[in-house]
């Protein structure tokens, strides 16, 4: 009988350098076979043919847009392509992010109702079909985790500012559904956490250390992911931690 | 030429022994004319007339839906009839909740929908308007704050917990909105605050401290209203409060 | 048979401008009698007088140093001056604080063991003595609240920062025992609060405030603790707050 | 030219069951050589042999007490035994606890004295033998981290709760300073970082998970800081973390 391998599904990796498809790159890495879902078909086939031609195993699966069925629709799919025969949903990401620095008196109707569908109604969504994945897995003692869900939070996350009023509504949303989340779902073994990581730890400060340290940044950023991300999925299981905040070591905070 | 009066403008007071209803009698005790939004029309004008009937100002504008657009009718018909020569808006309240208390798995999208909605969105436009109004305001040593806008949150908008996951995604999300606001017009001398201050307080606890005082709890709950909410309100602008947590003395905490 | 009067004690009162001194001033306009406890015998004596010639009851009590024993036979003095059968100790507040801004490697150890024991075992010990003597009293209807004590705490006491080292470990010490106060004891009616009161929102700020209102920033000083110093000691039962924060309507934070 | 060995520091390895020994068992694992500080010759010597009898290189270094003169004494010892020709201090914890559990009342001052001092006053002067080492290193590509100064502290760091009064005062300053610690050095690639591990995750919960795992306790606590003291040692500077909060699978929190 063939092992069952471990599965790793990521939402949110339209964009090459983020940390969506620099997670994906590091779970591949560590063993994993990954489901890739995005709005965008052309970067999600890039990746995921990158992913292949690096040796992993990995599709793409594309979604029209983040409405609630088609997060049912898009777990059906992946469900055919990885049958549960051959393959075990062991570890998530919710990696989607709308992003909106305005003042407060220029936020258009339209930006508030994006922020909150796309940075908490499809968290909603893409949680439910991932809990309801992880709730089928067997424990044991090699495999003590049920399953593991990261949601990809930032600073806005937990401080609201000027200028984040809009984008703040959304990532506030979405940190409480995790906490919910952690807490409901915990003494089921399942692993919920939330990670604090600003977009420039992935570009800008990535580049100024890959400056001096001769890696370029896109290798820092998934040495940033393969380490963290791994970290939080492997954790042991009396020992769990729910939020992880990263800084570059030079910000000040 | 007649003194300008003060306007309260507080949105949700359905249900008379809440505490919008509660915050809206406080108001009309010290000084304010009151307008009243809610999307009932019958027990808005009968608070509306209980204030009249207590020697207080009141008007009662009863709203559709808490949709975008139906803030700025209403604040356009609460300028009609509280005439900017003779009123001026000086506080506000977000009173509105839609409150949901479910195991993770048997939320429905329209609970998701309706909490983001109800919570956030109708949060966003109320402070819109109401911002707007503040900023026509004019300030001096008598009235050093332009305005000041109470948002009523709960233990809810600042844990995530077992079956509150629906709820808490709304509440934490108006929460990053006040605290947003907070930040970027307090440059501008408008104050926002955010209230903890969960329902029992209104009621449970307030009926059994009523028992040994000889006060009935709808008392004791304007009581709690008058102190806080204008304790806001008339607070030194060289000390503000942006965050307000109310425990019963007893509460395990 | 005569009333009894309620009693307010406070330790650190040495320097006139400050908001010990501005507390005093506060509970004795409130009707409180006021106990007067500092380590420097001149600044005491001259607040003490000032306080009885605005027709208020003061008296003040030197204490050598902050050690233990000392806050034991200044309650003692205390009782003889303000003897229970007439006076009863409604309210307190520690106002000690020991601050140093400095590198951390120029720290000397004195100045850890400094900052620890006055702005710490300093605020046990006070602690102490006010709570025991809180549990001596009676409640009632009008008199709910067995005691209120009350904290003077920084912005330091919730964030270590550059340069704060030796500062921050004293004043996150005393937030630690606020807290673990104000849940051992609410069950008993004593409520402990902590406030966060920058130093600059009773000197810089405040003159600049003047500036515009025609008011000297004394008297805006003893204005804020007026507010926020009594609203805590007059809240309601069902709505008690641990923790108030009080920041400049222009400060960025 | 042979390579300069990296030096793990640690103090308070007193029990062979706890949070220390088995910090300094998975320093020694990964490659470190050991430096062991505590007050209590006989289980320092039992930890140091068994270090090396499982092949690793261990040195006991026993302090008469915590007084900060100690310190200075200890590292000069240090210093002989691992030169800095060939060994280089790239880690450190501070896991030093003076845990007191009481009703506040039944608190004695000499406790009080014991918190501070070994809690917080320990910690500074440890803090700052560590950082004048840290300074010395130089960093390149392959060490970008001059050092790591990790601190263990517990949830009574966060939190003040009834019966913890004496505990937080000191477990709060000391993530006071680790905060400012933190702040103070990221500038200068120094890494400081503060863990929130309660005693029973090495003990109880282990103990638990072992039962069904077959692994015994001893075993999983050192996985657990094998993981979680080496994933915050060699972080990525991008991405780096003050606090981890570790909790156990099925606790409520």
């Amino acid at each position: 009988m063939a092992a069952i391998r471990p599965l790793f599904v990521v939402v949110g990796v339209g964009n090459a350098a983020g940390t969506g498809a620099a997670a994906a790159r590091a779970f591949s890495k560590a063993g994993y076979s990954v489901a890739l879902i995005a709005r965008g078909q052309a970067s999600l086939n890039a990746l995921s043919e990158e992913i292949k031609s690096s040796g992993g195993e990995a599709a793409p699966f594309c979604i029209p847009s983040y409405a609630p069925g088609n997060f049912s629709s898009v777990f059906t799919s992946i469900s055919s392509r990885f049958p549960t025969s051959q393959y075990s949903v062991r570890a998530a990401l919710f990696n989607v992010g709308y992003a909106v620095w305005k003042p407060f008196l220029e936020v258009t109707p339209e930006e508030v109702q994006e922020s909150l569908n796309t940075n908490v109604a499809a968290a909603f969504s893409f949680s439910r079909e991932t809990i309801m994945k992880f709730k089928q897995n067997t424990i044991d003692a090699k495999n003590p985790t049920r399953g593991t869900l990261i949601f990809t939070g930032a600073t806005a996350s937990t401080r609201g500012n000027s200028m984040t009023s809009a984008f703040s509504i959304g990532k506030f949303g979405a940190r409480a559904l995790s906490q919910s989340l952690a807490k409901e779902f915990g003494k089921d073994d399942i692993h919920v956490a939330h990670t604090i990581i600003d977009g420039h730890i992935m570009t800008g400060d990535a580049l100024a250390r890959g400056t001096t340290s001769g890696l370029n940044p896109e290798s820092i950023a998934q040495e940033v992911l393969l380490q963290s991300y791994l970290y939080l999925v492997n954790q042991e299981k009396s020992a769990w931690t729910w939020e992880l905040d990263l800084r570059p070591a030079h910000e000040k905070w």
